[in-house]
């Protein structure tokens, strides 16, 4: 078994154990479980809901993909595989919920090998329409945990990567509050594949303990058309951040992959309009300190924790 | 007077004529219109109007930038302007009806002067959520008929950069039934500026000729829940390619534009949907063939008209 396989197993199967998760989470709606292949680019497994109790919309897909040739969405930051064959085997999951107050949920795990060398990348982060402290350092500090039972952990270092990789630069705003971001974590002569492993892992565990607690709290507060208009229009900004920044997206594009589940990440619905400027002082407004870089798990953080293993 | 500064004054005076007309048509919004300069950058007008009786959302642009450095969404296919200061001014609009029969218009036209040289681009293009073919032969023989008015004109070659640049490549299918479009125009030894000039004031008069029967045949007709949805998930497709691949939304956001006014071209509303496939002989799945080149204007048309000026 090669490492792509094995964290394709991993992968799989953890895509199993959340979708399930998530599926009794909403209690509404079920997802439709859709294996697919194809000869020229590789193979997944695309799990979506839609028009749930509590999801609007959810994705949660596994796919695995190889090539002759890095694509452009690779190479660009890694100049030095133009030319190589690859294979990527990655977890993908967004969730849109449908009241206004619970923010929309994003993880993703990706494992590249090429050659000799592999590396790791991913993340979690969240982006709310209103913004709620306590849901802002709940996430964080789950984070900032999972990181510190692994010595390759580096919260501070990773939550400044996500602050900076999730911001919509022509708007100078964040796509929403954050969360932690490592690319191309491993590669070296001498690095562990198991001890690698072993923190992704640990991070897909972490994503019910880092998500649902806050949907517990927003997924049944009242909210009428206003609060459903502002999310629509918050909406709109993360479809920007998606099709114009975000690495994933435009892989998946360059490669000509699975289309419908790449953009499975695009909200159900979402609104643009010209120049709104939300009253000074309304929830809308405050939303926007939520929007740039914060040290939301607490000014006690003040360097890398480390564990030994 | 530069170059540049003629065309502005031509494009400002269509802006005010063309939202004048728009207004007077829908009947029912009126167009804000606000005037911008940012040091910087430059300056310009946005035009818009949302919620109105025939169009849910509108905009016509103008504006004038200029820079020490030609942006990359320029030099990418211009290579000699790598690190030359430029001037641009251009004008832009879009119209997204409220009504799913009435298709969305699109039409922009602009003036890059660099140094010596000067050029034109632009075009125009609809796109429609459902397929008319008395619409589509009305719009591309109307486009075909201005370019035969003139020496310059070439209706098949745009014809066919249009179908081309249109192409929501990840998807294999055009963002609609096409329309002209052309860039580069001139910028060689003895272009004559008059008659580039005519060519594009002349295009920007045919916009309400191009336009408006089409939006007088569907914009009152009876439609529900079922045509509405199918509209904004073909704005969701709108929506991706402007963000992914249209040339002078890339341009306005590498060049940290006026983002509000960039973005007018961003539906109102917006849909995604997880694989949505139209029931087989449904309008809905009818589209399809017009999102792909066709000769709408009449297989007569057999190569560029050529009219003695």
């Amino acid at each position: 078994m090669t490492f792509t396989d094995a964290i394709a197993e991993l992968l799989y199967g953890e895509q199993r154990r959340l979708v399930d998760a998530f599926e009794d989470y909403d209690g509404g709606a079920s997802f439709r479980r859709e294996p697919w292949r194809r000869d020229d680019l590789g193979s997944g497994t695309v799990c979506t809901l839609e028009g749930g109790r509590v999801f609007e919309r959810a994705g949660v897909n596994v796919s695995s993909v190889s090539g002759a040739q890095a694509p452009p969405a690779i190479t660009a930051a890694n100049p030095d595989l133009v030319g190589k064959p690859f294979r990527a085997t990655g977890i993908s999951m967004v969730l849109h919920p449908l009241n206004p107050h619970a923010p929309s949920f994003h993880a993703n795990f990706r494992f590249f090998e090429t050659g000799r060398t592999w590396w790791f990348g991913g993340g979690l982060d969240l982006t709310p329409a209103y913004g709620y402290e306590e849901d802002a350092v709940h996430f964080h500090r789950t984070l900032r945990e999972w990181c510190a039972r692994h010595r390759l952990g580096r919260y501070p270092e990773w939550k400044a990567t996500c602050d900076e990789y999730f911001t919509i630069k022509h708007r100078k705003e964040m796509r929403g509050l954050g969360g932690v971001f490592f690319d191309r974590l491993g590669g070296q002569e001498g690095d562990d594949f198991a001890e690698h492993r072993s923190l992704v892992a640990d991070g897909l565990a972490s994503v019910l303990t880092a998500y649902l607690p806050i949907l517990d709290r927003r997924r049944d507060l009242p909210y009428g058309d206003r609060q459903r208009r502002w999310q629509l229009l918050r909406r709109g900004r993360y479809a920007e951040f998606n099709l114009v920044y975000d690495r994933g997206t435009l892989f998946g594009l360059q490669t000509r992959g699975n289309i419908e589940a790449i953009l499975i990440s695009m909200p159900p619905l979402a609104a643009w309009g010209y120049d709104v400027r939300p009253e000074p002082g309304s929830p809308e407004e405050d939303v926007r300190r939520f929007l740039r870089p914060h040290d939301w798990a607490g000014a006690e953080v003040r360097g890398p924790v480390e564990v030994s293993s």
